[in-house]
């Protein structure tokens, strides 16, 4: 948990107070990042893959067919700067790119769409990472900036390289719902692992397996969850955005997928909320249980010392050293007092049980 | 409730994710379920029926009458992708028929209208089991999909077969129209069985037969609300789209009937509404009684305590052995103790009963 | 409250679940009420009361005159439906007549105003009722059916016999609002009820007379408060309507009329609200009454206890059988230990007691 | 407390049930006030000032001139019937002027703005008295109806005596927005009363002066609080359609002010909600502190009672009377034990320590 | 934190109530600030930075070039005064500059901006300092009013100076943007240092280092919070409004530099509000620390009483002085009766491990 404090912080403080305005200057932690381009061009008929060596390669697509370049490594700013020069990228684009600190957003410009999102993994440690993924959608080609190789767009690489499905045969917006259509698609992995853990925690506090970590780690659940409502709200309305948008760039016929794309999205929200609600619960659970156990455990000494008190005040009267105590002198005085004891103490459980307090 | 938290995750894992969007893949659990198809075609005088052993039955309908086709069996891909190609139905329209992970939806598309409702019913061990259920509106058909046989339909069959009601003097949008609200109809019977449940716990709480499970069974409930809300709550937008619509598909007569749908729905929301509060209330009354009855023991213990401590001390008193301890002499010393254990004791008893902790 | 969960299932179950839609069933309990059919019929100068034996007489009024037809006793079906037909109602409007489960509500149509409201009062067993009344506003007529006989129309009766207030030279719609008016009116003796029941319960708290059924008292009244609340609610929408309405049955300057009611409304429901919260308050304060009351105990014990089991610990020393303990030999022992314990005595008090414990 | 439940009952209950639409009749408690009328006559370069004896002489300013017309003493029906006949007041105004459980609101005629406020200010006993003050609003004049006599304008006459600020130089128009703005400036003073008793109660509770009283206080606190928003709340919507308006009754230059008073209201709301929130964290920090002190009694008792439980169990042993127990014959068995006794004793308190109880 | 709740009196009190509207009277404390003007004039080839003596030299600045003048210690009405009249400010817009209790607003007139900020900074005490700033947008002019030196500004100052960036060829309504984005970059710092102080929060609770204050510094920091929010939360609406603005005074091509703050904005109120969050989190997580501790507290005593109460009343047993107890006479008696007190010990500790209390 401390952790992902510091990490908002460290995103917030990478943000230089007083930077001028537009500004291209990377504000992640991947600083030794390698550049790592990589391009498709396809037509229906035809299809072109290759790794770029340097930037400038990116600029001489021809027209009529449709171009995915994929540049990994915000790190390398002068390669983004070349890149927004020849696209024709605003400033603010630019420095929104390499800064990110962005919450998912579509910006409208005359010739191209820039479009935000953020991809959730798991890394290895059992976290969940936000990593942000920037959109140019341009009338022929499709421009994705990611901090890192190693991406949720295996799928989409192979659909264009077999020609499975209509990627093919459609313009440069189907090509950017496809991807980001990989990308909430993963979502679903991720809420699914988040189901599991809360689904874990259930059996443990249900069985009554409960340590002191549980109060800590319901914390870090819902913080998780916190994490990925953030990623993932606000790209609703993007995707809204895109529905109601009548920029030429998105055609009316792939207006439906998106559309599709807001389902998943909906759905998916509506899990998040579902889960929030279950970890509401089982904090309640929780404390339910703890105080439960207190009680249990409460009631034995309760028990314990109504029943012994009485019991112990009978012994202490004839521990008394008085000269003249008659009772000490009759012969079964003891097994009286015995017997009185017993039936004190017989007596009592009954009317505990009687009660249902044992 | 594991159980639950588990079906969310089933119904998610099933969204293959990178699958190539349009593709027909059923996601429910019933993949041995045979194909049954039943076809109705009725005008104003006449009504055939018909149970059709293959697809490609569906497709020789004359024009002029209205006809209702009800596919069981979401498993028969092969099946639903032929009907989709002959009624010319969108590719994810054919995808979201047999992905039973949906949300209850209206669809707009130019020669048809896709509902998509969820069917609740209590299953044999008591759970509430919610079955998708979709639908395409043409101009004079309606198609129905369901995961398997048996549904809340027989009415709508009952009144086809009879001619009762304005059914057969009716259009294609009618038809939908009752279809949906013997969905809605029976949603009311599934809150009939939650509001018993509610009551049978008022009960028990009021008369204090309260055992552990009482928290489990309640978080239980609340899910159970969950789901239902969940499958009607969406359905509210579903209508009202419908009554704010301008297709030519729905008559404006007919308006008037799926504004009654939006009435029951209401009034079946509301009710959800007030069982919530209702399960909240329990909760807190529960735990008002947990706590009430631990107080009670608490305070058996307090009393007794507070009482024999003393007693027990100054039995104590006298069972120290000074040699010169003046009162053990006194012949009469014993029963004077006795006297003044036995004031204490009252006064403290009076004490208390003064006090109302008695 | 059992009662009342029951009641709301009670309502949801008289739907017939597959019921035809436009079936005029009653839902209701009072089954054997007899018809009773009263008739108002008004102009400026002139104005008669009649009280009808059968259905048809409701049909020979003329023109040029207001009339106000009161139908009491919605379980006689038929006649409700003879009355439909000859004022042409949809077969919606009849069902929603005879279905007592009805939300608050207002449609629109062609020829005539549907409105339904609850009016509440308080039973003989001092719980509040909720009973349906349905108005139909026509262009020369009102109609207005109830469940049974009694109501809250009496002053409405009394202006049109006596010709008091502007009533006579009014139209219809004027009459719809005077009406509506009076069941808003009476709201406001049923939230003053409430609030007395409210402020009682405020003096039982603070002056500590409360016993085991507060818990369950405080239940029934927030009960109370979601059933007016429910009746209430919906109604704001329904005058909101009429007064943005721009059929010709409600006249301009009519509206000014139904803007008052909708005020008074705000008001009460206003004062729900205050309720509601007054009521949560409530719970806060016998919460906190009960466990200070079992803190004031617990503290007895905890000073009773700490005081006596130190001192119970040295008489125990002394009531040891050692052989060899010097100081039983001591002629002032036992006064020696006695001042101990009582000095041991006073100073925990004054510790307490400094510690305002005590 | 109490009090406050029976004022609002007794707003209420003076709403005569079944009274006719327009019955002016005076609703308030304050049946003995003497009518009070004053009449400010003003243009730019002259002013005059009458106190009047009888209503007529309302009614003879010319025209030119902006007049100010204020009556005190909504008891006085009759005369405020006059005024309302003269001024061609619509029944239902007339009849909400004398009716004092109005919400603010803003009613627009064709002739005249009816404006209703509510003025807040501290009684003499330290409650807050909320007192209904109605504004009309014609094209030369504004009639101002209050209670009582006694009100927030002294600074508003001394403006116009003496013709200080642009009032003289401005419309009626302006002069409603001073005499609202005076009430509005008014609530600045109220709530900072307000402020003052919770920042003596956050001291109060953080000293740990804290007595039973504080629970039934916080509650006193909440309901002024309750009573002030809903006096402030609804003037928002009221100047936000003042602004909007399209009335020639309000010119186009004045709404800058009424802006003023909008922006205003919003800084006395904000203090309200943070007022609210400060409240329902003392009652926490109340809560909290009484636990503290709980706690801490308590754990006195809990360590007492744990070190001389099993000291005692030794001084047991040691007192029973068998013949044969060969500790008793060590000579210094006695100083053994008490060695033991207090090597337990000591090892408790580090015990304790370590574990940070003590 | 009764700092705080008497600085929002004193901000309120500061408004004299009956103050003539427009009257330009200062509300802050402080009043002995000298008055410091500075201005800068600049084209895209020239620039001049001036300190200003008088307020007069603030008037003779030529047309063509970009004007920032910047107005320190608003205690110096006068001299405001002289600046509005020159600049021809409404006169509730000097009103506004020098009451600094003002929310973030813009409003608009005919030929200039008026925009209202609240520049935070953490002072030497470590407490949120929240100084207003006061914009007025010129057609070629930004005039800029604080309360006493030292701001935010000097990257903006620096920028003008070396001709950084696209300063020198922008508009007026560039600077405006460039130095509400500097306000707004500094709020990022104050939320990190927030950021910070929930951290150690977390980190002292995780390692049960808690004392008393913890519950007063989480109503501190609740309140710092609200400060917080207070003053950044309006400003979202006054961004959107300048972006929906069509005065002609913003042109349209600096519109995306303030949609860019306001993305800024929307990203400080989502960590505000994650850090509301996590302190509700932290209040809870503070309480189940506490009540976890008097739980194990309340454990220990239980343990010891249930073991030590019957041992010790065994003891009791054989301290009484009948005359006839043959156990007593027994050789090894004394023996048995450890023997079996250590057995029902280590019964009793068995018990209480297999049951987890241990």
């Amino acid at each position: 948990m401390l952790k992902m404090a510091k990490k908002i912080r460290t995103q917030l403080s990478k943000k230089k107070v007083g930077q001028i305005p537009g500004s291209v200057i990377y504000t992640g932690v991947k600083s030794n990042q390698k550049l790592f381009i990589e391009a498709f061009d396809y037509t229906k008929d035809h299809y072109e893959e290759r790794e770029l060596t340097n930037v400038e390669e990116c600029f001489n697509f021809e027209e009529g067919s449709i171009t995915w370049i994929n540049i990994n490594g915000l790190n390398h700013v002068d390669a983004i700067e070349k890149i927004g020069e020849h696209y024709e990228l605003h400033p603010l684009v630019r420095e929104d790119i390499v800064n990110i600190a962005q919450r998912p957003k579509i910006d409208e410009y005359d010739d191209y769409l820039f479009v935000v999102l953020k991809m959730l993994y798991y890394d290895s440690n059992e976290k969940i990472v936000s990593e942000q993924v920037s959109f140019i959608l341009g009338k022929e080609y499709v421009l994705t900036f990611q901090e890192a190789e190693g991406d949720v767009f295996d799928t989409v690489r192979d659909r264009i390289r077999q020609g499975k499905g209509r990627i093919r045969n459609m313009q440069a917006d189907y090509l950017l719902y496809t991807l980001m259509d990989a990308v909430v698609d993963h979502y679903f992995t991720v809420i699914e692992i988040l189901g599991d853990k809360i689904e874990d925690f259930e059996t443990a506090i249900f069985s009554g397996k409960v340590d002191n970590d549980v109060s800590k780690n319901i914390q870090d659940l819902k913080r998780e969850i916190l994490k990925v409502r953030r990623a993932i709200f606000p790209l609703r309305e993007v995707i809204n955005r895109i529905e109601k948008n009548d920029t030429s760039l998105i055609l009316k016929k792939t207006i439906t997928y998106y559309r599709d794309i807001y389902d998943h999205l909906i759905q998916v929200t509506e899990n998040i909320d579902i889960y929030r609600e279950m970890i509401w619960s089982l904090m309640d659970m929780y404390m339910t249980t703890i105080s439960n156990k207190m009680n249990e455990v409460m009631k034995v000494l309760t028990i314990m010392a109504s029943i012994f008190i009485p019991l112990t005040f009978i012994a202490g009267i004839y521990g008394m050293n008085f000269e003249y105590i008659p009772e000490l002198k009759y012969k079964y005085g003891y097994f009286v007092v015995w017997g009185v004891m017993i039936t004190l103490f017989l007596g009592m459980i009954y009317y505990f049980r009687k009660k249902k307090w044992l």
